[in-house]
């Protein structure tokens, strides 16, 4: 029996066959199709469901990526078998949780993989460059398709909080409460990093402009492109504590030859080769894209502007030793919603576990999504750090 | 006129023409070629030397990269003359500052770009690793070439840094005072973002295993590696507060294609493109993997025993933002070095430069160069935050 919990059902909507989606970067699509996973059943008042949105690799199936934010799967039904519970998320008796596969990724949305209708082969390169704002609005679609016009609350770490956001602002009339977590607009420091995974994946002879056959793909350029990634998803001080300056565990010796390497090296090369078995490297470019121009201003008068629409309450988190996301950038961006009159709460995980925090810290993220108006409270007594600012 | 303060002497010496060098590694050179350039004129009793020694990409002719540690360059005699003389460092009427070339660079010493005398080609790929401690010892013998017993002062930051203080180590009768900048053993995430600049470059199709022709060296790579180097040497804020998420200034809109940039990320493809002309991927390679195995402890019961060689007073220096070699790591290395009886004392600058500070802050370093046993006064007078540990 399988360890990981699924879904309650699954599909793929199909639309804009008549008309093309029109992109916010200029292009457009037709038809758009959208993957998505629905765990547990929307109630008559259809007013129980919560959309999880996910970050760069992804995919609709939420409770395989992130297990703990479901009270229900197999691991926490047997925990709380033994008393001991863990942080209670999502309860399936209560919530029904929706995932969306994001555009442009290679987990059944419409992406570079997908048939492009006009050649009748994978888009690959020629794939349009998506937003934040599309990929949100391909959402709503299937919000629309599933009856669900309000959501209780829209949840995402890292580009999930980007969409989550998007969401307050676009549809305001639509979100309860939006958590986001690690999000914010990229610093210069995170579009540096995005341009330099790029240019990896770009460096490798086998990405040939991007038009490489299926199973051929650029590998040494995208796990490249993952090990920076990684780096920034981790600290310097998790690295330390984990790998410190221990020569790689195969029993290589780093004063052999340039290429005998560190344990460190060694996690970030394994790491890379995971994900090159599961990733597409042009869906890596056009989702790495879309997080580099996540801008909530886009399309309104100013950010101010489209701040002032939110009616969500709105709970951001940020991870203390986050490089990716730096807390003060988070820290930042309550500033402004607070400014434009937005209800929102900020609560911030002390870890050394960096960006990918989200992923450790479930005890705390529970505190915020059960209780995120006495956020703080909740957060101290599982012993994070948790500040209100101005207030 | 040229701005540039040029050596009173350059030179090349060769040694182990008889006998090998053997290296620390296992390798070993035969013979070996330093370049060295000397500035000033040593005095009757030899005891004005001062050595600088260089980062990475460095040379001899500290003049060229490191300008504001000599009072007498053209443009700091110009402030002078306006009555800014500004951080006065070393002037050569009363020092005389020697530079070497480090083994496998490809500014004049031996390196993966001198001939093999086994194959009478370029050694590229064949060059044989080398350490810190190779690096030293191949100084020491132009020091006792130029009858220098005794430094008055061995400085460097960063890698050259790390030569500082294996100075102070091996050679404990020779050295006065060693000054290390922004420099202790790489974290591991220092040794992670070394082993990705060196995948980058073996990733370039011109890489072909080292074995590229000269002029046709893998400049994608090396750029790339460059690229993410910078990253580690400027700061986040450094980069928000120059680039911010401005486009491209060369008018590019990031919304229109993958490949339309942001402003950072043409800033790092301009300064890989300035790289590639200047340096070679191979010396690339091995200087950043002698940056990776860089431990005092080697070769010696213990990195306590090492220690307790030194004789020198050791100044060490962390810079707030510095990403690489991250402040609380030099303060720990302060501590060890405390806990083996060694005189230090510790500065910490203030900037948001990173890293790269040690090229911008020069007031600070004029500091502790003149007034180590005074640099916590010294720095707080110049605006820099000091801190003397244990004392």
């Amino acid at each position: 029996m399988s360890d990981t919990l699924q879904p309650t059902r699954e599909g793929d909507l199909t639309f804009a066959y008549g008309a093309a989606f029109r992109l916010e970067a200029g292009g457009s699509l037709q038809p758009v199709s959208v993957r998505y996973a629905v765990y547990g059943e929307l109630n008559e008042r259809r007013d129980n469901a919560v959309l999880i949105c996910h970050a760069l690799s992804g995919s609709a199936r939420a409770a395989d990526w992130w297990p703990e934010m479901f009270s229900n799967t197999p691991s926490h039904a047997k925990e709380a078998r033994n008393g001991d519970p863990g942080g209670s998320v999502f309860d399936l008796s209560r919530d029904c949780v929706i995932c969306t596969n994001i555009l442009g990724s290679c987990y059944g949305s419409s992406g570079p993989i997908s048939i492009n209708p006009a050649t009748d082969k994978p888009f690959g390169p020629d794939f349009p460059l998506v937003t934040i704002r599309d990929i949100v609005r391909a959402q709503a679609h299937v919000l629309d398709e599933l009856c669900v016009k309000r959501l209780r609350i829209v949840i995402g770490a890292s580009i999930g909080g980007m969409q989550a956001l998007q969401w307050a602002v676009d549809y305001p009339e639509r979100v309860e409460h939006c958590i986001a977590i690690g999000a914010a607009p990229l610093s210069a420091m995170g579009l540096a990093l995005n341009h330099l995974q790029r240019k990896a994946i770009e460096l490798d002879p086998n990405f040939k402009s991007g038009r490489y056959a299926a199973g051929e793909q650029p590998t040494g350029g995208l796990g490249l492109a993952r090990g920076i990634a990684m780096c920034s998803y981790k600290s310097a001080a998790l690295f330390d504590e984990r790998y410190a300056r221990k020569p790689n565990r195969t029993g290589e010796d780093p004063l052999r030859s340039v290429a005998d390497r560190y344990d460190v090296a060694g996690y970030l090369d394994h790491q890379g080769e995971k994900f090159v078995k599961r990733f597409d490297a042009n869906s890596y470019l056009v989702i790495s894209k879309a997080m580099d121009t996540f801008e909530l201003g886009r399309g309104y008068a100013s950010e101010a502007e489209a701040l002032k629409r939110i009616k969500a309450h709105v709970s951001l988190v940020g991870i203390s030793s986050d490089w990716l996301f730096p807390a003060k950038d988070i820290r930042a961006l309550v500033e402004r919603l607070e400014v434009a009159g937005v209800q929102c709460d900020y609560t911030e995980f002390e870890t050394s576990h960096g960006h990918d925090g989200f992923l450790a810290e479930m005890d705390a993220i529970a505190a915020v999504v059960n209780g995120s108006f006495h956020a703080r409270r909740l957060a101290v007594v599982h012993k994070n750090v948790a500040r209100k600012l101005g207030g």
